[in-house]
């Protein structure tokens, strides 16, 4: 994809992001919050920037400083979300480009980070341009997504949506130290804001978020867009199969009740029925007592993660699962899963639900704007270039698109590979993701203009 | 099972085990190193009587005492082995009944202690009925054959067989306190003997040992006595599935290289083949990386305990099982275990030997004795109530077989049992496998006696 310059002739205005000054930015901010090195190059180092550390204060002193140098207004609300905001012709809700710059203990440089600065760069692209919008354009940091120091995920965008409740937020305490909250760290490093942190303190028009895919596809497929159409449901279980510890040489297989081969019919079980559903089911936990070479493991806990972007396709896995689990715990084949096996005396299995997501579905309009964003760099090649897609993880946009128009840019990442320090975007990439950010931005701007009108 | 009396006409002498004494002995020593409580009922306390300890000390001076007052002459090995034997008619090596009194930290109150004190219960038969055998007959308490506070099991019997070096195993220390070793303790409790632990220093005729089953297969087919033809070959491995760490949601199945999935795959498969084999295949310990929901794992450790009755059947199970992980590994399909299943990236397997133990055969003539001594307890009814079968679990007969003529006596245990404190042997067939034992001495020792005239 060495496609940077425009190649059609799009219906908003088209201005060129400076894709050499985005990668000094990522690069150049790299230094507040530096992590592991991973490679030889002076840029192959990791990140661990922790929400509202030290180095987390310095990005956010140097962050408010660049987005003043190209004509925004900044305010800061109680969860310290940072709201830049660059004027238009006409009054009204900034169309904004927002995501995080916090990363994970051993993060890299680009998940969050890529898509602030990337935010950053379209703004400077506007300004150097001398451009005036149609309403406000802006770019928001959002605090703590990573939810790595204070453990809750996409912690301030969900106050801002209202998902949680401030005052509860405030006390959250860094998992190291009991005495550093939210709040406390907040003001010592200046960015406890006075602004409510709520979506009808700060309203926005649409909120477009460009994040690497943290996922294979796009690498695989030899694609460089995506443009995501949601976030998929997760429903997570522990399972529990109890069966009863044995000797391994002592008792045959007719007398076991052996809850780790039950186990691993079952996981074996949850692929087939992902499969079939074309969704996904995974088991990152597994822990099995007494723990022994020679003791057949008389407990087994498990965890299952199941993923689609269809909430009923949750739904009907779960209970395909239940009752197939039920089968598979008292030792009746299901799927021929048992050719072959000698029938034991069965175990029984119990089910914990963890958490429950429901798909976010994105905004239809703001889809078609990063497509149109994408055709305007791309041309003809966009369509093979770009794909619709569903994100695994969930993103500071699952929350903002429960009140505003939402959607998100994915480009490719090396391998998939990311909360790494050797997590990888290229820098053809990096650009690509900017000016289809930026694009998609001007789109917006310009449709709702169009809309005001008619 | 009630059938306390004779109930044929054997070829050698008939003594009757006074089964109460040898309960009362039961419940009596187990004051020296009493474990956890379980039930209500008086006895309902489980052993933790460690090898060499203070508890350990104490039940062998009560088994000097007690063997003394059936005529026995005792003398201890270098490695605190007692050997207690009752002359006979003539002079010659020794028919001993052997096993150990060291208990697990968690015992009960039969695994070891019941073979040891069903001896000193034939002892007590045979000393008052006032009957002199042809050859000397006796009891052995190998030393700490649990490994549980010295991490070697059979330790002692090991020794005496010449399999370890005892220089060497005299330098084991106390899993908790590095002072504490063999010698010392042995030396401390009054029990560093001054003949060398070696099969030529105190050569035996034969070695029986009674001992519960430590599974459930008498239990489970109503049969009472265990004619023990060996023990089982066992092969240890720790096989390593390596794949690659990636995201739960942003990673579609094509694109994994799931461990878990790929090891669930490989237990499953390695049941079908010991299955195949009427053979054994067990997992007890399952460990994997980096144990996260969210994170399909990168690295799963397990074990796999291969066991059966022939050594050619684990080199061969070994060989298929080789061939089909690294099938499994490549996500390549093997006896339909993929099926409905997507095909992922594949991992590598790698496989590491931890222990390989070949069969141990007892000697048939020992084992014809057992039978025939249960025929004479049980009448026609001895050919349903006892069966042949090999021992899942080590014993110290592994090491005395590999020097004498050897055989084992299993009795049931509740529900396969065993190193629990609610480990249990019923009176009935405490009193049964104590019957057996005293029978096959008594016509192992006829028969040596016959052949002598031959």
């Amino acid at each position: 994809m060495s496609l940077q310059s425009q190649q059609s002739t799009p219906d908003f205005p088209v201005v060129s992001i400076n894709r050499d000054k985005l990668m000094e930015d990522i690069h150049y901010t790299a230094q507040w919050g530096e992590g592991e090195r991973w490679g030889d190059s002076p840029t192959d180092i990791g990140m661990a920037r922790l929400a509202l550390s030290d180095s987390d204060k310095l990005v956010r002193d140097w962050f408010m400083e660049k987005v003043k140098s190209y004509g925004c207004n900044s305010h800061v609300d109680e969860m310290g979300n940072i709201f830049a905001i660059r004027p238009g012709k006409k009054e009204g809700l900034p169309t904004v480009m927002g995501s995080h710059l916090d990363t994970q203990p051993a993060g890299g440089r680009y998940d969050g980070i890529l898509g602030v600065l990337a935010g950053v760069a379209a703004l400077r692209a506007v300004h150097e341009a001398g451009i005036e919008t149609e309403y406000p354009i802006g770019v928001v940091n959002w605090t703590n997504e990573e939810g790595a120091r204070f453990p809750q995920c996409m912690m301030a965008s969900g106050v801002w949506a209202g998902a949680t409740d401030v005052a509860q937020v405030h006390q959250i305490a860094d998992i190291d130290d009991p005495n550093a909250v939210v709040k406390s760290e907040l003001a010592r490093i200046g960015y406890l804001g006075s602004t409510p942190a709520h979506w009808t303190a700060t309203p926005l028009a649409a909120h477009f978020e460009l994040h690497i895919e943290q996922g294979p596809i796009l690498e695989t497929s030899s694609q460089c867009i995506g443009a995501v159409e949601g976030v998929q449901a997760s429903k997570w279980f522990t399972i529990t199969v109890t069966g009863r510890d044995s000797h391994t040489g002592a008792t045959n297989f007719e007398n076991r009740s052996d809850a780790l081969l039950t186990s691993a019919k079952m996981i074996l079980r949850s692929h087939q029925v992902a499969t079939q559903f074309s969704s996904l089911a995974s088991t990152g936990l597994l822990s099995l007592k007494p723990g022994s070479t020679n003791t057949v493991p008389g407990v087994v806990n498990f965890s299952l993660d199941l993923r689609s972007s269809e909430d009923r396709n949750i739904d009907e896995m779960e209970k395909i699962l239940r009752e197939d689990f039920e089968k598979i715990a008292r030792d009746e084949d299901v799927a021929s899963i048992n050719a072959g096996c000698t029938r034991g005396r069965g175990c029984t299995v119990s089910w914990k639900v963890d958490s429950d997501a429901k798909v976010a579905n994105f905004d239809k309009e703001c889809i078609e704007c990063i497509e149109k964003g994408s055709e305007a760099l791309f041309g003809q090649k966009a369509a093979s270039l770009t794909r619709r897609m569903y994100s695994g993880a969930g993103h500071d946009s699952v929350h903002t698109s429960t009140r505003v128009p939402t959607a998100m840019i994915f480009v490719p990442c090396k391998e998939g590979l990311t909360h790494n320090p050797a997590e990888y975007c290229s820098p053809e990439d990096c650009g690509n993701g900017a000016q289809v950010l930026l694009n998609a931005v001007m789109r917006y701007d310009m449709l709702r203009s169009v809309k005001a009108r008619l």
